[in-house]
């Protein structure tokens, strides 16, 4: 497989559309200019093009294997981990204190989907170590973030996340494993988690589990669970590695997906009891999980993103190559590549369009996490930190949404060839099937969306975003010709469309539930839809600006724009439909459960 | 895996939107009648429930596989197919002439449904012989006919379609294989064909392959491809088999799904050639593959109602099984079934509503096909072959976009289950994925819409067709309620849009052959949507009718109509705002080929 990584689009949505040199203005971001993220984002593109992307079809055809509790990763894994390491990748975003780069998200966002994009089971393992050094850094004592910190950013020891049972997936109220206290501060955990990835494996010298449970007088449901650190292998406290903790890789799954990366049932306490250490204080273990599931969902987010890149660079490359049949305009007498053919031409911009939407929208959110973090006004801090959480779930699952239809267009694009798994255009589209389900279903992000972010604050937050498509609407008029004037119109229904539906949730989330939320996941693709669409018109403003000097990439952005005018906005109105004139759900229970 | 046929989901639509009792009123159907109708639906569900679904998973796991030039079938499905043969279900629409039960299409239909559904890889060997039976019985001698024919609708012998070839993929000008004459009236045949379904098996004593090939002095291009029968063994004079053909499979594919049926690599002719036999008259090949393909077409668009069937059927039994968090109108303070959260009610009575009214616009062409076929007028023959020929192309493209949709939410409503090969969902996922490539892929069907069956009569059929949909809506405005006011609504919309876009393909397409064309697909979507919602809004006209009778049905068939309204068919007006508004793909073509 191969992957370039889109470094100059990258870079055009960092300063044009995130506003990178606001964020290297902020406190702490001094050395986050332009140029730094230029040199960063190309070491970044060289790891992930030439160690990593090579490595993502072994990983398919020779997956992590289990064998008497070992897992042994994909060969060339264990090698590859070690240059993204040593490359000093793991801690972009991570404070310098402890050994981090501490770089601003924006830098380190494109990063992570050059990442994805290149092997999105090898990124996995990043991704639950990012999530563990968050959690410990966010709830654990200064004791813990030494110890662990360190160890988990230079790559030595890699982290996860252990939340699902068998019976507790959306669900964590259900969580059953126990936590038993010691006296001495430490736990006996024991129970089964599933699902964890990367929960064992080779690459590493120790694996730092962050695990929830709970403690024997714990309240019942969410309210009761705590977080607890379990390594694999206890540490000494000169930090070396002691004995075996009991904690045991009883077996890894066999998935249709993302197979280079194990996903394992982990085993705590079969043999004694695994120890662990209580991270935070005791029962608020939801409360640390959900800190650190907003970074994890970003992050799945931008899987999203690189998934559908990777897709879509491979689809164009055959495009251009594949000879068969002559053109529809007759234009030529002879069989033409495929790329001329009409419906060949429009699947790959749709590829193109979504793609370069979701990633604008992303970046934008990850500046306003900086802005979030690192603004010297704690009110300018906590409104940006309210955008950037309405943005996590839209991110999360639209990115991911579309990146499932942006795969399985890669694999149309192959025709026949496309079914065949050694052309590798299928793997993208079984990879890219988990990312709407882990760190929480599409669902649960329109639970999210509409509860903690649309209904808490009335609805603000939702109406700053809508106010400022409005603003672009109206740089828009300032502008001819047909690809603005597509924009304008198409943006203009697609923000009344997303208006009308906020008004409609904040109206009748009271009275019914069941109605507004079966309306969930259609709301959070209008609001992927037409946020993503917000930013590529602002694309296009920033590229009509700048057109002179750089024509071909400046029209390529407008061209594209428009295409998203034309052929993803204009589904925003059907999604109000089907929520606002549908009241919701109504019609979705109007069949009982025995009529399925 | 377990299915069970909807058979009185499939007599509901056979009988109150299909008018099996006019089909059974022809000439030659007089056995057809509703009574026989069920038995035979009883017979087939029982074939498909209990022997061919217990294999489907097998056959994924244990795929059909290649040994030095032998291809065995999985373990199982050569004794099921015999099975099949006895039954006589190879030969259910076939004419009793050759041994074929002579049965209507709209009889047939259901069952070739039920044999998808139960087992998407065993269904394509029959789906192929009844493809060479179809071309054999069309083009063919009549002692070609009572050569072959018999033997193939016995099951003692399987058919093949062979088109591809490395080069000629779509585009089947690009046909090299060559046939000779030998001066004793046979062809030496010799070449390499690709993606040959089912062209190397166990399961019965010989196959006949249906070739495309060129005799030296034919005409370049798709005017020079004759059709020729070559037998895998040679057929004695007293029809015993004789010598092996020089026909070899040189390996299979290695496959996405389906993966129980092998995709064979065939080298015709390495051994001194390959004796073959002209089909009809030389250079005519394409027109008979085109009417076998028309049968193949409509068979595959089967397949996608077929598996998204099963697919929802899975879906649905796991739903009320699950238990996983408190309901979020507060009505229970435990978990409860997932089936009661409103985004798992929406994503099944999507894949219902989907599917429901994919079936009920197929067994409508189909009976369309029969009236076509066993008229006694020729005008009326000719006005429902034209009305079938349109349909065709929406049937196979939108039955088999929307099966892939189906089976990607059948997969999300498992969870992180979903992704678990063991647990099966996925392999509807990952079968359904050939369905819009293979036979024409979408856009391949889509110029056929816009251009043989739009273009070619000015749009007269299709106009045919939106006059009905204006019918239905006037019958629609005669019943109250919220559910008949949804559908009015939504479909009148769906009415105009579609009017709307043929006007508009039939205005542009000769001045703008490509943007009308980029809009192909959109506008086979559209055209699916449109008249799948029209079948819906009949069976919620039969159903209120009814309901007295069989509430629980009658209101399902509501509600699900009233889901179809109000959540698929807004999406008309997106596609026709893509098509319209945005003239067709003059925004596709905005973007240069190295600007991709």
């Amino acid at each position: 497989m191969s992957y370039t990584a889109p470094i100059k689009d990258m870079l055009f949505a960092m300063k044009e559309l995130a506003g990178l040199d606001d964020v290297a203005a902020l406190p702490g971001f001094e050395d986050a200019t332009a140029e730094t993220a230029q040199a960063v984002l190309e070491e970044s593109a060289k790891l992930c093009g030439e160690v990593l992307a090579p490595l993502n079809v072994e990983g398919d055809r020779n997956p992590s294997s289990w064998r008497d509790g070992v897992v042994t990763a994909t060969p060339g894994f264990k090698d590859a981990f070690r240059q993204f390491a040593e490359g000093g990748w793991q801690g972009l975003q991570h404070p310098a204190d402890y050994d981090g780069q501490g770089l601003p998200k924006l830098i380190a966002t494109p990063c992570i989907e050059m990442l994805n994009a290149s092997n999105l089971s090898f990124a996995l393992c990043p991704l639950l170590t990012d999530g563990a050094i968050e959690a410990i850094l966010t709830a654990g004592s200064e004791e813990q973030k030494q110890r662990y910190v360190p160890k988990l950013i230079s790559g030595e020891w890699t982290g996860t996340m252990n939340l699902t049972e068998p019976q507790a997936g959306s669900d964590l109220a259900l969580v059953r494993t126990r936590a038993e206290p010691q006296g001495d501060g430490t736990y006996k955990i024991s129970g089964t988690k599933i699902f964890i990835t990367w929960g064992e494996h080779d690459m590493a010298d120790n694996i730092v589990h962050l695990v929830l449970a709970r403690t024997p007088d714990a309240p019942e449901g969410v309210k009761g669970i705590s977080l607890f650190i379990v390594p694999k292998f206890m540490i000494n406290d000169d930090g070396t590695l002691g004995a075996r903790n009991d904690v045991h890789c009883v077996s890894i799954e066999h998935k249709l997906g993302i197979k280079a990366s194990p996903t394992a049932v982990l085993q705590f306490g079969d043999h004694g009891g695994a120890i662990g250490y209580l991270v935070g204080e005791a029962n608020r273990g939801l409360e640390y999980m959900f800190i650190m599931m907003n970074a994890a969902r970003f992050a799945v987010g931008m899987q999203g993103i690189g998934v559908a890149d990777c897709a879509y660079q491979k689809a164009a490359a055959y495009a251009k190559e594949r000879v068969q049949s002559r053109p529809v305009d007759g234009s030529a007498k002879q069989s033409v590549t495929i790329i001329h053919h009409p419906d060949v031409r429009r699947m790959l911009a749709s590829m193109r369009a979504m793609t370069e939407g979701a990633r604008a929208l992303a970046y934008v959110a990850a500046a306003h996490c900086d802005i979030a973090h690192n603004h010297a006004d704690a009110a300018v801090r906590a409104e940006h930190q309210a955008i950037y959480e309405y943005l996590v779930p839209v991110v999360k699952g639209w990115s991911t949404e579309m990146s499932i239809d942006v795969a399985s267009l890669g694999v149309q694009v192959h025709g026949g060839m496309g079914f065949i798994e050694e052309t590798g255009a299928a793997q993208f589209y079984r990879d890219a099937r988990i990312l709407t389900i882990y760190e929480g279903t599409t669902a649960i992000q329109a639970n999210d969306l509409i509860g903690r972010k649309t209904l808490r604050d009335g609805g603000a937050v939702a109406k700053t975003l809508i106010a400022g498509v409005a603003q672009t609407l109206d740089a828009l008029a300032a502008h001819e010709g047909t690809a603005f004037a597509s924009m304008r119109a198409r943006l203009a229904d697609g923000h009344r469309s997303l208006a009308a539906v906020v008004d409609f949730v904040l109206a009748n989330a009271k009275q019914d539930p069941n109605a507004v939320f079966a309306g969930g996941v259609p709301y959070l693709k209008l609001a992927g839809i037409v946020l993503c669409g917000w930013q590529m018109a602002r694309a296009m403003l920033a590229s009509a600006a700048n057109e002179a000097g750089d024509p071909s990439f400046c029209g390529a952005k407008i061209a594209t724009a428009r295409f998203y005018a034309e052929h993803v906005l204009p589904q925003a109105a059907a999604l109000e439909a089907s929520i606002v004139s549908a009241r919701g759900g109504e019609g979705v229970f109007a069949l009982t459960e025995d009529q399925f």
